[in-house]
């Protein structure tokens, strides 16, 4: 097996949707750098090309950092930012800090990762970035203000960042999951919703963590001649 | 002529849109309470029944007492969150201070002025709580990617608000302008675009700050039966 | 009482909305003209300064006729296109017969309307040109293929002429009605979703046809320096 | 060679985006059948596993026929609806015949494709149903008042038949073509517009027909854990 030529960096590798994407760049062949706020359970993705450590996405200094290891390992081909914070409250309870601290999880750390990805993929002109959107960023549902507010923001961001950064050849992309996603408290609270039967009849109405790394993979293969900024996948059963 | 029995706040009372606000609501016969950054520079609007002192809607504790404020002069009809923050820098230039003060003040100061304004006014199920929103806020251009990311996470906030409390008797909207205001620095811009006769030729190219006083008026009078959550405004010679 | 200098076309002025706009322009003192299918039911509505009569607005011919008696009464300054077509059919269901009429009522009507109301107005650089839009206009709903491909052809017809006349000085607006509007039909249809004492309990839930003939007086009202293109109105007790 | 046991139905298999699908499918070891309006154009593409006819996509019962014939040759696995009526005219020099031709063309002939394709997938529970669709669908630009009632009649009719018809097992997708494609007609177009030299300085500004195949592979390929129905795809230095 020849040493990987390029790497991916991927902010906010948990347990499912970032655990999924990080075996699917791997298995293609990259050196992937693996982030997350504890680092400790990064351990069962390490190993071969999978590399990681302990990450606050939220500290600039330390996303450049990480960034910068990625790049050291092999050139930073693409770099995904799926950081979550899903809260739900209702506005009046809804405080400062929680306000505060979603928004410094899901958009301002999103912004730093664009910019510093950016700022190392541009003087070559080619690279790749992505983000991890969520319906709730098209869309303020009552009860998440909070959670709306800093994925909107994301969102925005990261138009005005494509739009940007296209012309330069860096492909900035938006994938939206309008779905829950296969995890034991999702599926718990779905049975709790539909019931146990009713869910093990429609085996597709969750996404498994390993559909949306197929999604990012089909975005990472289109030719710049192609690109999409913005995509939504859902379950062929959802609701919307 | 009698006093009010009825108080308007607005938050970010500025020289042009702010200012024409306050007048607006004032000569409408309600007390009138105004805050911006510099409160000396309130003077001119000062006097009958407008009040108005410095605030700094960025602090919690502030926008409470100032609300409060209005509540003890007469009860609060409607808030009106009317602070801006426009700024244009590449993304490679936007710095963490900036990215984080832009939303502070268009997103966050929004945010903590819905949620203040609501406690007020939920417990009597009526008012009204209206935001100034800004292009920016459904599309993220090149170079504004701070400034998209706020006002996009404004309007985000502010439609989970409404979808929260329309059903308790709080009319909560967001107004999009979609123009350049007529401000000295605004005209001198357009005129350095497109020249002094042609301005002069077309005189509601750039919107005069009572159209958008007015645009206030008018969703303040829509019947509960006919709200609007968002109404985008602009001069009949904007391109869009 | 002097006679009206202006006049108003209502083409779609049936028994509800349609009614409404006509009583609320008579009462502002223009001269209102009034067509619908069914010109024998226009009767409670004529007299004073309104005149009437049957009406196809799918035969453009019909249209330009109708639109110039209008401006031999008074010039035109408003032309309502009011005109509905609902419908709900699962698309298999959905024939070539229904999917072709309900785009001839609802969006070629429409189109025949704008274009033959800008015929009159553009050389004289003054105008208003109102369409009543629809839910289904922004979102395809499941049931709703033949409705919804006609109302977004209609929104999206007066989007491009509204960028194309403002600047000539005619306003082109899209109303969005995002509610049941208050008729017998509708009323019954809530009394059985959600019971009458529900329904008795919130006066405010259906939308009364009033409440929109008020929306399109406050569009009319705008000034040309702060026009708006959509707008939505819905109760504030309506889920959305 | 086994013979295919799928087949692809295409309507609208023109010369460029049309002919880069046939090819790419029937490549991928599909059958496919190909209908456009002047049949005898279809030459270059017949042979192997390709078979094709002159096709009037506003005819319900020649459609209807023309799916028969490909679920004959084998099960329909994927039906393409590729039709395009682009026109532009300024709003008062639209005639009635253009604006329903342009609306048969784009909107009518590709509500009947979808529903004879959904009546021939829906009892298997299984089939994949894509339209193409242009940025015109999603706002009116002036000029393009037919064009773009067609177009997002189109594509509310296509969202309305996914919400039915993905819990049944068929993928409804729209995909949006946000760019000039790389016909010799779009070319000499961009030549008048920025010259010869900068468009050979940057050789993805036009989009290859073969990249609008690959997206349409993509979705395809897209597991029903992870459907996506709308995707816009442009060149990377394309302005949006």
């Amino acid at each position: 097996m020849t040493a990987p030529t390029q790497s991916v960096a991927v902010l906010g590798a948990g347990d499912h949707i970032g655990a999924a994407i990080v075996r699917k760049f791997a298995a293609q062949g990259f050196a992937v750098h693996a982030g997350r706020r504890n680092g400790d359970k990064l351990a069962p993705l390490l190993g071969g090309t999978v590399t990681g450590r302990s990450l606050d996405a939220r500290e600039p200094d330390d996303v450049a950092a990480f960034l910068a290891e990625a790049e050291t390992i092999a050139p930073l081909a693409l770099v995904i930012f799926n950081v979550g914070a899903n809260v739900q409250f209702p506005l009046l309870d809804t405080t400062d800090r929680v306000f505060r601290k979603v928004w410094e999880m899901a958009c301002f750390a999103g912004f730093v990762t664009v910019r510093e990805a950016a700022r190392i993929m541009a003087p070559r002109g080619a690279g790749k970035i992505f983000v991890t959107g969520a319906t709730a960023g098209l869309r303020g549902n009552p009860g998440y203000s909070a959670f709306a507010a800093a994925k909107a923001g994301l969102r925005a961001m990261a138009q005005s960042a494509a739009r940007e950064l296209w012309p330069q050849g860096l492909h900035v992309a938006h994938l939206v999951i309008d779905a829950g996603v296969d995890t034991a408290w999702v599926r718990q609270r779905v049975i709790e919703r539909i019931g146990a039967e009713a869910l093990a009849a429609q085996p597709d109405l969750l996404m498994p963590p390993e559909a949306v790394a197929e999604a990012y993979w089909a975005l990472y293969s289109q030719p710049s001649a192609a690109w999409t900024f913005e995509q939504e996948i859902r379950p062929y059963g959802e609701t919307w």
